[in-house]
């Protein structure tokens, strides 16, 4: 966005492809009532006359195919899907912008985005035809043909703007979901159907004695939330399969990260949280089917670990204070599925504080990982479960308690959430994957976070009131949570079982991928602990 | 309301003083959109033609003071927090129809609805002047002589839409809560506006050269909340000192009568429902201060508890079977107080079935009491602590799981609740009081339901993250949950200590007010229970 002062008034100037729809008209709304004015940019591209030849070329990865076990379900499944959501909304075609939603569509992936496997690209879904608008060079023949097959034709990235206007003119109802669309593409649509509406209005007028003034006045667009967010949302039993796998192997990575880690800690040797991120990333790229991290690595060591989004660099960061928690998010793509890890740890002796908050935090991991919930539950009514053990000493933590996740996709997807903003009603639906992350950050101290990740599945209650489906949670996760850091006396009987039982599902899923000292770590690691 | 069926079409005539502008509104929508058609009924008064003389007087009981030591704040500080309001808004006075708000604003109580100790009438608060509509014969000198202190004026009940006609006439800016005002005195209110307007707007028109044409165009009404309601719903020191001592005379008056009941049906008497219930009211009454029943007493045998709303009627109602479960939930208006309570008892053997349910329902109604949350917390967020215990085994109930109660005023009132319907927002505030009331009902078997009510307190956190308060419940109602129906396997450690500390508390509170047999049962249905 750029702007230019005109006397009193501010001139906003709005790169539309950079901003959704719904994010422009606010952003006007808001400057008219400042007595500003925004106006859109057009071509000439004023923003490429800045760069001028500066500019860096676009990514330009190629495209992979995510294979059908993996996916579970065909591209011709899907589109046939989302066409009967069209004929259901009475669209002619739904304009798919969301990267995520169209690899997801497409059952395929790119790299054009860190930490994404999602290339840069358009789709268009009619009723009876799709095109991708995506550069040419990142399509292999293998792609091409997997495009083909399922009746998807292919368009150069920039004809978007051009097609749209063309299924305008031809009387196309588009449907847009306005919150990730962008502004160009709407306003494009909106001026097209416009001057489409002038035309065939005075065409109308010498038609009016015809009988035919009762035909629909041109196009004016669908707008409505994209149908293709939920669908992703909800794994299907190869997705599931894909991430259970996936988060084994990361598993069996984090094991001999941390045998590797302690023993460097135990020898003094000093390294900083950039070098600790670095190793973790070695030591999973060693694992079948490494892709990429799935999110910069945050690792906080001390005062760092209660930044909550703290991203370390290499010139500035810290190095890890062996007598202080040390806090560790982190995750990976691979071919199979994505992952999301939270651990603290201390290297030493935990302070009774330190104890105390490590120990609430669990409580409250534990309450959010065994709860049972009537199906059209949505997330936040489950986010107190994950707070009340903080709340009862007056502590608690400025973020959600979980986020959707992308199976080998975007580490934050929608539309579920489990979070204290009470907006989001999405119901927690069976296949939906959640994060469960509670945290407590003592500023300039210490940050902690337990996070595993959480696949929605049904429940076998004994009853079932209202005759609806009970829901619950299985986990994905299965790597150690420090003992050490965990004051006994706190925990009910039942809390201290849930953590017995999940390192005794540690050791008994992830040891066969062990051996030597990360075996003997995990062994060490998932010892029961006893309540006297 | 009346209908009309004029052809294909309904008229629908309605009786503008039954409902509030809202839902009068929203009627006149929905019909709208089927064809038909509402209208407002004026006089002549159809619905009085149709009573002629057969009509029932309008009930008329005497109107008393609400002493200064119960009431805690005068009718001057209330009227001048008002008033306050009214210049916040720029409003030039507010209409007040809710009886409950009426009663709270002006220290009295009356006799004309059962249950509420509340007098028919409305309120007008201006900037410099109150005026009570209300029929002259229920206002006893005393009553006279209190509103002249408070400089409120008495006006006759039915001239309460002149006096909106006449105040719209002079300009005055009215603040009304149409979700509680009724259609006719908005709507008199509007047409007047539009009257005055006319005549001004003819005036101006001669006057548009005098520079004059920049003054208001006459009133258009304030439409927002009543700041009372929730002023209400904060309860001051004496309000709750006199919802204590109520609820423990209430405690004692509960203790005589499930003795009594306990030694009849040992004695095989057959009692039924509505027998129960009149001997409970019969004891309460004795206690010093009793006033009335605070609603319909749900005395409820076996399945006839799992009806939500059950009330039993003496040609109908079962006789307490001493093989089933019973459900009582009662209350009581006290001169300094109201009451709410439900207990479920067995007075035989229970099954594990039985006692499975009243186990989870008092988990819930334990994980709710013992809630910590910090200060801006609406009471959706608890809802999901009352109900974890019963998903857990896929049961639930379809009721909330608790309302505000007014200090010796309405048994429910708002804006507070806590409740599965996320659309109450209103955070719980120090000083209000919740019913904490789970349940759980088995249709054809049993109802079982754990009710006491709540005060929100400021918690003693030892921290306090954010710099905020974080809340907790005091309990007002003492009366023993019968140890028998616990599975004491179910419960841990600190809820077992929950039900102990409370027993102790009640022996501890009631039993000073108790002798011979009460107090005897009071001290074995207080004994701790031992988890082993």
């Amino acid at each position: 966005m750029m702007f230019w002062l005109l006397g009193p008034k501010l001139v906003l100037i709005l790169e539309q492809f950079l901003f959704s729809f719904d994010a422009a008209e606010e952003l006007k709304e808001a400057i008219a009532k400042k007595n500003h004015k925004l106006v859109y940019l057009y071509n000439p591209n004023l923003v490429d006359e800045i760069w001028k030849g500066s500019r860096p070329m676009p990514p330009n990865k190629p495209i992979r195919i995510h294979e059908l076990k993996y996916a579970g379900v065909d591209v011709a499944s899907k589109l046939s899907f989302l066409r009967s959501e069209l004929i259901d909304t009475c669209s002619s075609a739904i304009i798919v912008s969301m990267l995520d939603e169209i690899a997801w569509l497409l059952n395929l992936r790119g790299g054009d985005v860190p930490h994404s496997p999602v290339m840069y690209a358009y789709l268009i879904v009619e009723v009876d035809g799709a095109k991708l608008f995506v550069d040419n060079s990142k399509v292999t023949p293998e792609v091409l043909n997997h495009l083909k097959n399922a009746g998807v034709e292919l368009k150069p990235y920039d004809t978007i703007l051009s097609e749209i206007e063309s299924l305008a003119a031809k009387g196309a109802e588009l449907w847009f979901d306005t919150s990730s669309v962008n502004a160009a593409i709407v306003n494009t649509y909106k001026s097209a159907c416009d001057r489409h509406f002038e035309i065939h209005a005075s065409d109308r007028k010498g038609n009016l004695h015809n009988g035919s003034n009762n035909q629909s006045w041109g196009p004016s667009g669908v707008y409505r939330a994209s149908p293709i967010s939920l669908a992703k949302a909800v794994k299907n039993p190869a997705e599931l399969e894909g991430m259970h796998n996936s988060h084994l192997r990361d598993a069996a990575a984090l094991a001999e990260f941390w045998v590797w880690l302690e023993g460097e800690i135990d020898k003094d040797v000093k390294l900083t949280e950039v070098d600790v991120a670095d190793k973790l990333l070695e030591f999973r790229s060693k694992q079948a089917g490494f892709i990429d991290t799935s999110f910069d690595t945050i690792s906080g060591s001390g005062a760092n670990g209660a930044i909550i989004h703290y991203k370390p660099e290499p010139e500035s960061c810290s190095v890890v204070d062996p007598k202080k928690l040390f806090l560790l998010d982190s995750g990976a793509q691979y071919v199979d599925g994505t992952t999301d890890i939270t651990r603290t740890v201390h290297f030493g002796e935990p302070t009774a504080r330190e104890k105390e908050c490590f120990t609430r935090v669990l409580q409250g991991h534990i309450a959010l990982d065994q709860a049972v919930f009537p199906e059209n539950t949505p997330g936040f009514v489950l986010d107190a479960f994950a707070r009340s053990s903080l709340w009862k000493i007056g502590l608690d933590y400025r973020h959600g308690t979980g986020h959707g996740v992308g199976a080998a996709l975007n580490v934050h997807e929608g539309p579920q959430s489990i979070s204290f903003r009470f907006g989001n009603m999405t119901p927690l639906q069976k296949g939906m994957i959640v994060s469960n992350e509670p945290g407590y950050y003592e500023d300039h101290a210490f940050g902690i976070r337990i996070e595993n990740l959480l696949c929605v599945k049904q429940v076998d209650t004994p009853n079932r009131y209202g005759g609806i489906e009970y829901l619950g949670f299985e986990k994905l996760t299965y790597v150690p949570i420090q003992n050490k850091l965990v004051d006994l006396s706190l925990l009910s009987v039942a809390e201290v079982d849930w953590l017995n039982n999940y390192h005794a599902q540690v050791w008994e899923k992830v040891s066969p991928l062990l051996d030597g000292s990360a075996r003997e770590w995990l062994w060490n690691n998932t010892r029961p602990l006893v309540k006297q």
